[in-house]
């Protein structure tokens, strides 16, 4: 603890994932003042999200 | 916010799903009376998931 | 399973948390044929939740 | 409920998740005194972890 | 990693939570062979708890 | 979407909360190019959290 877990559209890119665990990691470390942090990143697929009752799926159709 | 969660099994049609996000959200508009409503669909494999002790996967298998 | 996690507000009122139940759970129970349906409400006081980078709190405060 | 949740890295055989589960499960029922558990078993890649500010995938590497 | 996340309903007594955390972590130590394990318990009102359509608070007064 | 979620100890002071908030969120509209970020803070009671096998709340009476 303190777990971290960012729920997102997926990214394509593990310098962006990188930078995001290390980004994340330090500010929670700062506010914290707690050495041992864990990041999960999770990657959800456009069919799986809804905002506002439309798929982001269906969103990006049109 | 508010978010909806669902876990489950995989749903294989998307039509469900935009069912599932488009009701799930009408109803969660209509309790909070607030409009900006996430759903995240989860579809677990029948291997990650027991049910009093047993995996889904070995309970079909029967 | 399916267990349906809702993250909102706080509500005031045990009849609207009953409807909340109810109806998320005859929209699974429709979506999924699956009888047992499990609904977690989660109440988040404003000050542990920030949209865009602003807690709820201070929001309402203005 | 209870419902239980395990976020870990991959487990690649069936047998040790069949293990979990039934294990996990009957610690649960001695200790809440309730038959009806559930266990979602979460696999999570090397690259969508961070501990201390590193990628899980990162560290294998070296 | 991995974390074990328990909801469930309130547990009053810390001896039977010292147990949960104790025996949860003994199984996943083994399963997993790996030693970092953190548990979460979360203690659930029994009206924010909703079991095939209706609130456990609901039950109980019956 | 993106949500971030962060389990920790309780914090006592919202000038904390506010700095934790801006900042996960600054660093995840970078990193996804997203703009619309919400963050939940959650508090766990140092009873209900163990650490590779005891409860934090155990821990500290040492």
């Amino acid at each position: 603890m303190p777990t971290i877990t960012v729920e997102g559209p997926p990214i394509p890119d593990i310098e962006r994932k990188r930078q995001l665990v290390k980004r994340l990691t330090d500010v929670a470390v700062e506010v914290y003042r707690i050495e041992h942090i864990t990041v999960l990143i999770r990657e959800n697929a456009p069919e799986n999200v809804g905002v506002n009752g439309q798929l982001i799926a269906d969103r990006k159709k049109k």
